[in-house]
């Protein structure tokens, strides 16, 4: 696998050229050479016999954006500039803003949107607090919580740099589903301050989105929260996953003419996404799961096992693996109908592959290196899916959360079921048509039109319906058609 | 006082009335001899021998709203359909939104500012925490938190009540100056679990204005908050209030042609207000201040002030009353040049102002009624202020706090000292020149065009020039001129 170049290493170098005809083509030509992708061109400015020119390149990495920059230098009587970086410049000043909806332009808006008009809604909410639904933010807002304890792929980079994943988590929220996101970095990796966090500025939320928060503290903090909160916590590393594997699942069953009682399932991983995976199988009717962790397959005798009956560890095995097999993740996989790792990369080859079952279904989600080279991987079976953006197929909980919170802001939810969970994979699953489907189109595209909506309303049907009071979420309302009959407080 | 038609008081009521000549102007007749104030009228639909009408009028209060509709009743052949609320309409679906900065189109946009684009952007963080302010929203972020315990002069009406002032408040913020504020609403009024949770919540924000949260335990969340954080603490209700209360005294000041540390100055109230503006006066340079309460003078050998030596009224007893005066409020004002009331309605007359010394002044801020009626006052005193948008010289915060804030997150500042509020004042006071300067003019209007600018760069300049590698807070930069030198991570 290399790399194809990408917007991820995209530049920008100003650069001035002598004014010869072949001049730009000599600097495009370079970089194409180079591997680079030339994405812009503009002259910016140009002389009697010198022009300026910003190109913009995309390119595999950083080193090869510098070699990108040092082959430029080489065309005759170019002269390098200022070279920056699409990502950065993407990211300055951070990815949100916060915009009043209301105008503010004189006294009489003042005296309605904050004091003395404002204490009139305070008042209301007081005597209903069910009308914060109605006349707060509070409807349609949504918490992105994060410790910062599990970045991505990247670790323990603690709450400060988490913030421009939540931040662009938020932007997702808003692009794909309208919801307003804000996110909540904390200073502190301790479960009980995290769950004394969140419950104190829950009032603002209708739910809450837990984000890059390591296992096993993930499902503590879940767990507890769920109980002591009356909105929704999702936590999108395990639940997002779970969805759109099961959707994918679903469909490459389709593919495969299998269903999921009848299939042998291995999973590679028992963390966060692999618990809640595991969870969701069952819950929709998989019988024949083995999971493997590093230490192999995971069973109620292994000695670690055994001697941490409680542990998260513990109730897997006691869930899975009824043919009692033990051993490697290799010798577990002989014979399965499904793989599906949540892990580390390249622990599989191609060869272990093709010990599998015929039409076998190979779910390689470890980022941003599968757990086995997909292109190896499609030698030996029918249906492969990965979490990367440039193979086909990809795992991505984008197609998940924003559908799921919508809905469940919809119901006017409390609170979030596995008959939610699997409601939503269901839906998913069923965006991609008969006449679609294919081994290379297991699930849709994030911008696929239809996908918001119909998690969405799948979600909120699942969650049940909203209380009769319930408003729809736009506030662009005629004006004498919305409001409240006078005289309330 | 009579209280004038407000829009805080206003409705939209839609009705149909006979097709005669003079209907529309019957209509407007009995809504203004009922002492209502049309602001708007349409004719929405028309047919042969009927209109429908959509009239807007302000009232003085519901109570006078619902009379005016029952007179609109009154007008032969009109039929009253829907009322509806402009005060309630405004807050439907709550007043923020928040947006993503960036765009999401495609797949290439979606790996620039979320995986796998952003995974550099927190590397680069880890490694240089600064970076923060440079790459995430955190420069130009303040958090409005509350307890919900002080909401407006309402008491404590809790978080959920508090949300639609802390919502109005962040509008205000971005109207004024710019900045992107997030109200968060404590489900705790446990002054440990308040600073627990403001704490853990800090990382994301460049300041924390606290909001309507009551005494004494403001004091201490203040002091702990400052104490612990790296960002600046603000308690608007105390410090927004006495850096306009000192920007209108010293006005006042010019107008009468007396000096600050000449004068006698009487205050009324010793909550968060009187205490915050107790001090900012004293580091002014007031020299003779005599603070009351509800008990009267508070004197170091007052009873409940020997049995509080710890106490905040104990520290305000040390700092004031240099002549040992006791007794009451009205005692205390005889011949005093200054009165500052912070505390209750209709506790003075206009005969106790014509007790003070000649060209009294006085600053009735109670709201929403003040502890003197201005208009008796006026009899008596040479300047008269109050907190109500509808007299001359409005106490109002938000000529202090969008500039404040605008100026510390500029200067990148850390923390806020009393340097910073009296610069604040003093600029503030500046922005009336010596020929606007009146009785009736001694603080600008808040959409002065220049009020936030001219307080934000004194702030900046007393808080401390922002660290060299400060940018402008502008995410608008020329793509090939603002970014980092490739290559940085």
């Amino acid at each position: 696998m290399t790399a194809a170049p990408s917007v991820s290493y995209s530049i920008t170098v100003r650069l001035e050229l002598p004014a010869r005809p072949t001049a730009v083509s000599e600097l495009t030509t370079v970089i194409e050479r180079g591997g680079g992708l030339v994405t812009a061109l503009d002259v910016t400015a140009s002389g009697a016999d010198r022009v300026r020119v910003d190109v913009t390149c995309a390119a595999r990495d950083v080193g090869h954006a510098n070699t990108l920059v040092d082959e430029m230098r080489g065309v005759p009587g170019v002269e390098i500039g200022k070279v920056s970086d699409r990502t950065f410049l993407a990211h300055l000043g951070g990815k949100l803003t916060i915009e009043s909806k209301v105008p503010i332009r004189n006294r009489d808006d003042l005296s309605l949107v904050y004091t003395p008009g404002v204490a009139r809604i305070c008042r209301a909410i007081a005597d209903d607090p069910s009308d914060a639904r109605r006349l707060t933010i509070k409807r349609n807002t949504v918490a992105v919580v994060t410790d910062g304890s599990a970045v991505l792929g990247l670790g323990n980079l603690g709450p400060l740099a988490a913030l421009p994943v939540m931040e662009g988590k938020a932007a997702l929220f808003k692009r794909f589903a309208g919801i307003d996101a804000f996110p909540i970095c904390l200073d502190t990796q301790d479960t009980d301050e995290i769950v004394a966090a969140v419950k104190a500025i829950a009032p603002v939320f209708a739910g809450i989105n837990l984000e890059d928060i390591s296992a096993p503290r993930c499902f503590e903090i879940e767990r507890r929260l769920r109980a002591e909160l009356d909105i929704p916590v999702f936590h999108d590393d395990q639940h997002g996953t779970a969805i759109v594997t099961l959707a994918a699942l679903t469909n490459a069953l389709r593919v495969v003419r299998k269903a999921l009682p009848d299939v042998r399932i291995v999973m590679s991983g028992a963390g966060a996404a692999g618990t809640a995976i595991l969870t969701l199988l069952l819950h929709a009717g998989a019988r024949d799961v083995v999971v493997c962790d590093v230490a192999g397959v995971v069973a109620g005798d292994r000695p670690d096992v055994l001697a941490a009956p409680d542990s998260a560890l513990a109730g897997v095995a006691a869930r899975t693996n009824p043919r009692g097999v033990s051993g490697t993740l290799r010798e577990a996989l002989v014979g399965a109908d499904v793989f599906i790792g949540v892990s580390a990369p390249g622990i599989l080859t191609g060869d272990d592959i093709a010990t599998m079952a015929s039409d076998a279904i190979v779910f390689a989600m470890a980022n941003p290196d599968p757990e086995v080279d997909p292109v190896d991987a499609a030698q030996h079976a029918a249906v492969v899916a990965t979490g990367r953006s440039d193979f086909a197929n990809q795992i991505n909980n984008v197609l998940a959360f924003p559908g799921v919170f919508r809905g469940l802001l919809d119901a006017q939810s409390t609170k979030i079921t596995e008959a939610v969970l699997l409601a939503a994979a269901t839906a998913l699953a069923g965006v991609v048509a008969d006449d679609e489907l294919n081994a290379t189109y297991i699930v849709p595209s994030v911008f696929h039109p239809d996908v918001t909506k119909v998690v969405a309303a799948a979600v909120h049907q699942a969650a049940g319906p909203a209380p009769v009071q319930a408003h729809p979420h736009s506030s662009s309302l005629p004006a004498a058609e919305a409001g409240p009959t006078f005289g309330r407080t």
